[in-house]
């Protein structure tokens, strides 16, 4: 290890190590919630067995942003459909006062803000391994593999690849991000030992990365290959069928292994702690957008009804069909992405090279070898008000010259999503929000947006900058 | 053979075989010609034997447009780089007196207008077949094979087909048409027996055409595969090394086939007559211009230095290697081809669907696993003026948005032509004239052109027609 890259490291694990007194802090927190979820679940009248897990439980959070997860293990009795409600139920008795927020993953569970500390407290079942009945059971296993085989140096490896991964964008497993999850962080150390050993084995990464710690699949690789096809294979421990990783986007996994190679080459702090956007003046977006070429526009939407997994899940798959609903019509887009603050404002955002296309286009018949075809595409462009010039043959086929159905892909979004855009793929709370309303503005048409929400004004100053911020630092 | 079919081309054969008067006269002056390039060659000393070939010797010539080939065939002990020389001087003292144009097809021969009939007076070698020294040898031995298999029912057939042919625009072996010649005509009825039996056959096409009617293949069809590649294959029956149709332009062929089947579905008097065009009214074509919604750049040049088959061997070549050009520029072609009258006007014209593209454009860097490669990408675009947004990654690869070195087609073709264009691929000749001086008119500024030259004004009214005349009518 170069002496440039075990400086940075040292720093980073000296700044995300728990500090005795933090950790003190937390610890005593973590006690207490056990003690009034318990109190709570048996003044409810349901037995559960409470627990501490995830990062704290493990110690491998990170200094200055704990997360205390709280899970209530329920008996089998408990029919599948209630559960949530049930431990909803209790988590709102037990954060009385607090701040809640109600979330979802398979089933809801509750975000409370206690102390300034982010608390889940999350339902799942008592249940023996293997033996799942919800996606959470799994939870208190991998907490206690991870206990058992974590040592103290190895937690503050993990703590260092959570700390890259946040800086460069690729942790967490929520929908939104799509990211690494904290457990696959500890698989990755457990397997690798050490933070800069994982940078290096993702950074040679040619084809498939496929970890198998418990050696479940040790002479019967093809099986493995041919269980998982995702790029990234990290086998559960806990769970010989499951892919810990099988969630994790290959956008997140490329930004990964991209970031690696870049700071092995080039180690600095910021990859960990990445500067905070200062957003640009008006006057300077303005200039921006107008220089840049492009057409950005933004077509704007307000509240949808949905928790944000459910929320980004709709995103990301209205984004994909309108994607393809915009590429159908040959406009060419350079980027396109969603964007929410997950209360008032969500987005869907192309960046196209041109707002507006020719009238006029190319439309490829059948070649000549096919008769029937031919003749069914003569009987239909002949006489059609649509045909500007054509039929004629043109590489052995015949070819018309037709009017385009949009030109405008102002025109196309607003014609298209004016009834919410199911037909076009628009999922369907979205769907919702759209046919009460939406509102398009093209390039600098959004200051109007910028101005009013600081977020969104940053966000927009980040895609501006158009490469990771990683990248600009090096 | 349906009565409708049947009463067109009983009215086509009545009006393309030539009236016993014509006959007379055309003969006549045939065997007048005859005789006097015979004295013409033997006052310059050359032992020429003298005769008629082509469609008059073969009585398969349409009535009202006879062209009169008369062939000198010279010992071999000419040079073949004198043969040229020798017999134009030859045919220039034959012809005194007459409109001559020089032509050049392997040699140069010479084009006499003489009672308003064109005369061609070609030089060969008197060789036995098999023993070919230039490529014009072998027409007298075309004519031989097709007078010995040619009955007259047969010549009203050729007739037929060579008209149909002119209709439709694929009859000519010169390389501005690159269409069936007559010989090929004739072949085609040897094999077929009638003109009917002859679209049928090429209107079922599905891969290949091939014919070898000598059976010179018979048992080897697979060496016959291997040693033409063309998608139209006639074996000359006097050199069986020669595919007749080589020089058969696919669009050609296809148009021809295509003709066909329309012709067969719906038979009309206009596939061998096409109506005359007219011109479009200066407003009328304003109007056309503006409504097609393209964009028509026209670049227009002066005099080339070289005889038809040379100027448009050169014009197509060119037009290739501008296409490429425009093309790898992003600009999306409709259509494009090369005009000239031969004389003082030439141009390329390129219908595009944007004269001016976006400033910006994704460029695709390498994907992860080429590690080198991504090294070398980032290193070129991070620090490069023209990098607009980026290097991201997107799919797995890196990805910039760069600047386009031409937005505007026309600028694009003005600057790279601008030293005759010889780096972008124009031919020698065209190149010489482009380096004196070129100009590009967009869509209507075309008018000023338009307005002088009629032949031009027809040919760009039937380009703006859009489609072939034979199916205009249907």
């Amino acid at each position: 290890m170069s002496e440039k890259i075990e400086k940075v490291c040292t720093t980073v694990l000296e700044r995300v190590t728990p500090k005795k007194s933090e950790r003190a802090k937390i610890e005593a927190l973590a006690k207490k919630l056990e003690k009034t979820v318990t109190a709570a679940s048996k003044a409810l009248g349901v037995e559960a067995e409470v627990r501490v897990e995830g990062s704290v439980a493990k110690d491998t959070w990170l200094s200055g942003e704990p997360d205390i997860d709280i899970f209530m293990r329920v008996p089998t009795t408990i029919p599948r459909k209630s559960l949530g409600d049930v431990c909803l139920k209790i988590a709102r008795k037990a954060t009385e006062g607090s701040k809640q927020i109600e979330r979802f993953a398979e089933h809801p569970y509750l975000e409370a803000i206690i102390d300034n500390v982010r608390v889940n407290i999350v339902p799942c079942y008592n249940v023996e391994r293997g033996e799942w009945l919800s996606a959470t059971d799994r939870t208190p296993h991998h907490t206690d593999y991870a206990k058992r085989h974590l040592n103290e140096q190895m937690r503050g490896e993990v703590r260092l690849l959570k700390k890259f991964m946040k800086g460069v964008g690729v942790y967490g497993a929520e929908i939104k991000i799509g990211g690494f999850s904290g457990y696959l962080c500890e698989l990755l150390i457990l397997h690798h030992k050490f933070f800069i050993k994982t940078l290096k084995a993702c950074a040679q990464h040619k084809q498939r990365i496929v970890i198998d710690i418990e050696n479940y699949y040790k002479g019967r690789e093809n099986e493995l290959q041919l269980l998982f096809k995702e790029p990234l294979v990290i086998v559960d421990p806990v769970d010989k069928g499951r892919n810990v990783a099988s969630a994790v986007q290959p956008q997140k996994l490329y930004t990964f292994i991209a970031a690696a190679r870049v700071f092995l080459e080039n180690p600095k702090l910021n990859f960990f702690y990445p500067p905070e956007t200062i957003a640009l003046t008006v006057k300077e977006l303005k200039q921006k957008l107008e220089k840049c070429g492009s057409t950005i526009i933004f077509l704007t939407f307000k509240k949808v009804d949905a928790v944000p997994d459910v929320l980004w899940g709709q995103l990301y798959k209205s984004q994909r069909s309108l994607r393809k609903l915009v590429q159908l019509n040959d406009f060419s887009i350079l980027r396109d992405l969603p964007w929410s603050d997950e209360r008032t404002l969500n987005m869907f955002i192309f960046e196209l090279e041109q707002r507006v296309l020719s009238p006029i286009k190319k439309h490829l018949g059948p070649p000549l070898e096919k008769e029937h075809e031919c003749e069914k595409f003569l009987e239909k462009h002949l006489k059609n008000p649509g045909t500007v010039f054509g039929p004629y043959i043109e590489d052995g086929r015949w070819v018309v010259e037709i009017r385009r159905k949009y030109t405008d892909a102002v025109a196309l979004l607003s014609e298209r999503l004016r009834d919410g855009g199911r037909s076009a793929g628009v999922a369907e709370q979205i769907s919702q929000t759209l046919r009460k309303e939406f509102k398009i503005f093209v390039s600098d048409e959004i200051v109007e947006v910028y101005e009013k929400n600081s977020e969104f004004a940053k966000f927009l100053t980040e895609f501006l900058s158009g490469k990771p911020k990683w990248l600009e630092a090096t």
